[in-house]
């Protein structure tokens, strides 16, 4: 039986950085006596160390020159965990072409460049490892490329950012309102100062980006993608979602058409029967909807440094037995050589639809509102206004809250539906409008 | 970039070889396009060409005679797609005498004979690869050898047969008694005309035996896991469980502990909060719990032809890219050389307990059977008493239901209560006994 000895060399020793350190160094001997492989951690490139220090690492010899690392002909991969766009792409760009492995987290970097990287990769005859640039400890970009390699995918959707489906958590279990949510979650240390990355949706819409082409074999331009995150969600219709058996979730969706490849990330009600729905807290999970196997789907925790540390070290091991250079060798997508896909616009997407609209309690109000649906051919499936309370303002003829919600219909067609609502004489306006999710096929 | 051609030999052409046929001829375009992989169905060999025949597959030379397969030298792999153990085994042995990769659904053969065939396998310089054995079309081997490679893995919990989840989800849902539900999985063609193998655990063991093999790198004796199934599982106990917060579920455990490996299968109560609790109908999911990655769980259709179908062609893939040989080359448990470990005896297993007890309504009867607990040194959690009603064979003086909840307790403890509590002059009798799971850590 062969054993397999790896040099390692980690950039960047923060969070994901110095968890990864600790698994080398706490789990090495589990590792070699499992999978025959022996990690050796050889440099630790970084401007700070204090990470390093409190964790105990001294194993590593401690630069801030990655040329020195790039010269050392025992190190086989170059872990980039520091994060953002430029240093990063320049990081990993030297290391590649001194004939160096790569393994990174860093999604919004492979998002923008990771068809120009991978060819990269592959024209130095070594490959990138980005497990980690995805649902943290989950492993489901092998899932895609390995575990479920007999399937033609046909659609994913991922709950993929821990910081929003925790805030969205304490709103659906505890009726936090959003900017509560947020300071919980960011006393709870599961979001950031700024948590826009998170909260807008474009962190999400990263890791949808990247799982849609290796699941599809296409290159996707990410500034196509429709974004819209939770930062603007109202309360009220994550309580009333639940009144119709929904969970509100973030939703990243890609779906593989006949004209091309629907992508977006946005709120969605998740009917409660759909696994998706019973996500709590900062888990992540990713359904895979595939023609052989039907549903499947990968749960987990999406982030933190130990989970994304594991993930870096799987892709470290693979390296190391030659299992991930066996199936980049052959694969166009994983080699940067995949096709650009058309993004479907969103004006031609259709779904199912709820709408909050306050309409007057006056004679004629929802047969206004009814009448637009039907002039643009929008199905009403149900309609739910209850008794007015003495917080809708009180008032006889105060508006009041009604609930919509339609069957399939063109997107666009409810937009436009919603304006022509709100410029009725009838004092009505249109609170929220949002998808109701429907899957590709099977309802679990 | 390169394209690997591998010749596949069908062994069997049932429910599974069958749809692994339709996915061959169905995918081999998409799959050479995503994975770079082109397959080549040789050989059909079986008794009977009918379900072939039903899915028009024309590719294969027909053929009863594995002798001129194995002397084929375009045949890379040989599908043993039979089942059961004697013949089984004896095809895979002469496949791999012959120089000829093996890719198997068969758990049964093993979990009996595993480490023996894997041995021989690499002996050989081939490999045998059992993605389908083992939760259909959920890619669960790969995510213990591969994916979580970076984990020393603590604990594996899994519901790993769809038919007593169907039958358990039908009794949850619909109220339906065990008979009754039974009867809606054979109508559903979910449970066999004899559906022993599935309801008394035995096939739940033969997977968890698999697993837990190659999760903890251990050699187990099959014998020694102690198994019971839902066939004796009473209506009246899923319905209290529902009350109680918990599901029923028919559970898979591999735990590993410092003196040995916790192994078995028996119905138990999960917390309505972890997502085990919400698999239902067919569905299977196996929780994993690892060192670094914590909780991360894999669901999806555990059975059926296409599923399972999906899993064997996933490993003609990696065969072929040689992913597969790569990965087992240096682990010992994919070589058939781990270590014989012991199984911790069930005298020595602790748990949380649910019993279910019929209680006289008579002065003292409660007293005598919390006696019995303090004496064995068991808390009680909780006592629920109803008041009685007609169904309870009314009388003031006839039984009543009392449901008991233990703090944890050795079993072998709990069962000698139950026991003192059977001979108790009062009338008492303990009708049901069922663990209460509790996970390695982390509630989720």
């Amino acid at each position: 039986m062969s054993t397999k000895s790896i040099g390692v060399a980690l950039v960047g020793c923060g969070t994901v950085g110095g968890a990864t350190a600790k698994i080398i160094v706490d789990n090495t001997a589990k590792i070699a006596a499992r999978s025959g492989v022996e990690l050796q951690l050889l440099h630790i490139v970084d401007r700070s160390y204090a990470r390093a220090d409190e964790l105990g690492i001294t194993e590593g010899a401690r630069t801030s020159d990655l040329a020195v690392v790039c010269a050392d002909p025992n190190v086989d991969v170059v872990l980039e965990l520091v994060g953002g766009l430029t240093t990063a792409k320049s990081i990993i760009e030297q290391a590649l072409r001194a004939g160096k492995h790569v393994v990174t987290a860093n999604k919004a970097l492979l998002a923008h460049h990771g068809a120009e990287l991978l060819a990269l990769a592959a024209d130095n005859g070594v490959c990138i490892g980005f497990e980690a640039s995805c649902g943290g400890g989950i492993p489901i970009i092998r899932a895609l490329y390995d575990g479920l390699a007999a399937n033609h995918i046909d659609a994913i959707y991922g709950i993929v950012n821990g910081t929003c489906n925790y805030i969205l958590t304490e709103m659906i279990h505890n009726g936090a309102d959003y900017p509560t949510a947020l300071a919980q979650a960011q006393k709870a240390g599961l979001a950031e100062a700024d948590p826009t990355l998170d909260v807008s949706g474009v962190d999400s819409a990263h890791k949808i980006a990247i799982m849609a082409s290796l699941a599809f074999g296409v290159n996707i331009e990410f500034a196509s993608i429709p974004v819209s995150g939770i930062d603007s969600l109202d309360l009220k219709d994550v309580l009333y979602a639940a009144r119709l058996g929904y969970s509100v979730k973030l939703l990243a969706i890609a779906d593989r058409r006949d004209n091309g490849v629907m992508l977006r990330v946005r709120p969605a009600f998740i009917a409660k029967e759909h696994p998706l729905a019973w996500v709590s807290g900062p888990f992540n999970a990713v359904s895979v909807y595939g023609n052989t196997t039907g549903h499947t789907m990968y749960y987990g925790r999406g982030a933190g440094g130990m989970p994304t540390g594991s993930a870096v070290v799987a892709d470290i091991i693979s390296l190391a037995l030659g299992s991930i250079p066996a199936v980049y060798r052959s694969s166009p997508a994983l080699r940067g050589g995949a096709k650009e896909v058309a993004v479907i616009p969103v004006s031609e997407l259709e779904s199912r639809y709820y709408l909050r609209i306050m309409v007057a309690d006056s004679p004629g109000a929802l047969a206004d509102i009814t009448g637009i649906f039907g002039r643009y051919g929008i199905s009403i499936a149900s309609v739910h206004q209850d008794e007015p309370t003495d917080s809708d303002n009180g008032g006889s003829t105060a508006p009041v809250p009604v609930v919509v919600v339609l069957h399939t219909a063109k997107e666009q067609d409810v937009l436009a539906a919603r304006d022509n609502i709100n410029a009725l004489e009838s004092t009505a306006e249109v609170s929220s409008v949002i998808a109701m999710q429907r899957y590709r096929y099977i309802a679990r």
